[in-house]
């Protein structure tokens, strides 16, 4: 009976989270720009991609960052460091950016000057796939290190996934026992097309 | 509101949680088990550091283990491979192991033959650490291809910790932004004293 009340509950934040979503993403298409949630296992290297991605973007799109950690502003740190505004969101405890944390950071950008802006989920291969945020797409990042079983064991987020990149690929000379093609085997068994 | 609702359940489920958790701790208790429960991010190398403390264990201590992922039956098998007896989990979408998910385990596992009890959790660095499942001490690992900054960004689960262990530890001289020394001082600033 718990159970049953605890899944209602998640069905009405859910259906309300949904609302919201929708509600950002209008903002973000009233503005042109693009959205995008990126989502990985803690320290898969989510920030140090978006890092790279400014360098190169520099000059061609303007780009905004909202970061999501449980705590510390340091991820919003190094990308301030890159001349591109961030906004950090720490959750406390909570393992999962939603819609209304979004909202909240997407009106502290400046949106009418942005053409895209990245989001920084939660490390965290589970939980965040099952919340809207109002983006457009979702990129997933597997690290070599971490195993080419894991969209098998963790199919709900690669399920997620509009696009996954292996990270850490300077690595995968030492990982004898990851093969990106089984990793790819994994992901398309979810019926997931989206490219590797 | 909603949010308040959500709260009360979650406190709900939570005593209701810890009631059965210290039902399966009277469990291993009655049978002089030792229950330990490993956490880290997914892919840190919990599967790998069991295997080798079977290997280690074999003929001293009689050993079982309850493996918690998402999806297949690979951890359990992984472990059935060194002779040791090994319960599978499979949550679906939930996002850790709880209390009762283990009770159930337990009661597949031979405990009067067994003197530990190692449980993987789900690989996640936030949600398992909420959860009490009846064991004597928590176990995490952090690898060092995930950045020494992880205590500071995921403090609910390091200061759950009651051991903390450095795995991946022959990629240390590649990463060359991982102080263990930065990760213990992390630790420390969580007031947890566990040894590293
Ligand atoms: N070898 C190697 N290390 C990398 C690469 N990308 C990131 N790292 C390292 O991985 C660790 C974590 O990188 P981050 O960018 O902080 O990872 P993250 O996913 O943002 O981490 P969280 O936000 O804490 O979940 C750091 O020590 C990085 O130096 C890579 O391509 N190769
Ligand atoms: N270089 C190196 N790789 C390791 C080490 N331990 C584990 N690995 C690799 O890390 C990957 C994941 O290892 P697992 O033991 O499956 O990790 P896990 O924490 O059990 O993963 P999940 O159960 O899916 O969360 C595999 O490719 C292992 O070969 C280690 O000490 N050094
Ligand atoms: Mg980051
Ligand atoms: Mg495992
Ligand atoms: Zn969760
Ligand atoms: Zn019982």
């Amino acid at each position: 009976a718990e159970g049953a009340g605890a899944i209602e509950i998640l069905e009405g934040l859910l259906s309300a989270n949904d609302r919201e979503a929708a509600h950002n993403r209008a903002h973000f298409d009233r503005h042109g720009v693009l959205a995008v949630n990126l989502m990985s296992a803690p320290g898969a290297g989510k920030t140090a991609l978006l890092e790279r991605t400014l360098d190169t973007l520099t000059g061609t799109l303007r780009v905004g960052v909202i970061e999501g950690d449980l705590e510390t502003e340091n991820d919003a740190r190094r990308i301030r460091a890159h001349g591109v505004p961030a906004v950090q969101i720490t959750t406390g405890s909570a393992c999962h950016l939603d819609a209304h944390m979004i909202h909240d950071a997407l009106h502290a950008l400046p949106l009418t000057a942005l053409d895209i802006v990245f989001i920084e989920n939660v490390g965290n291969l589970v939980c965040p796939a099952s919340f809207d945020l109002g983006q457009h797409a979702n990129v997933v990042l597997l690290s070599v290190t971490e195993g080419d079983d894991k969209p098998a064991k963790y199919p709900v987020m690669f399920r997620a996934a509009d696009l996954l990149l292996l990270s850490k690929i300077d690595l995968l000379p030492l990982m004898d026992d990851f093969a990106p093609a089984r990793a790819e085997t994994a992901l398309r068994a979810l019926a997931n097309t989206a490219p590797v």
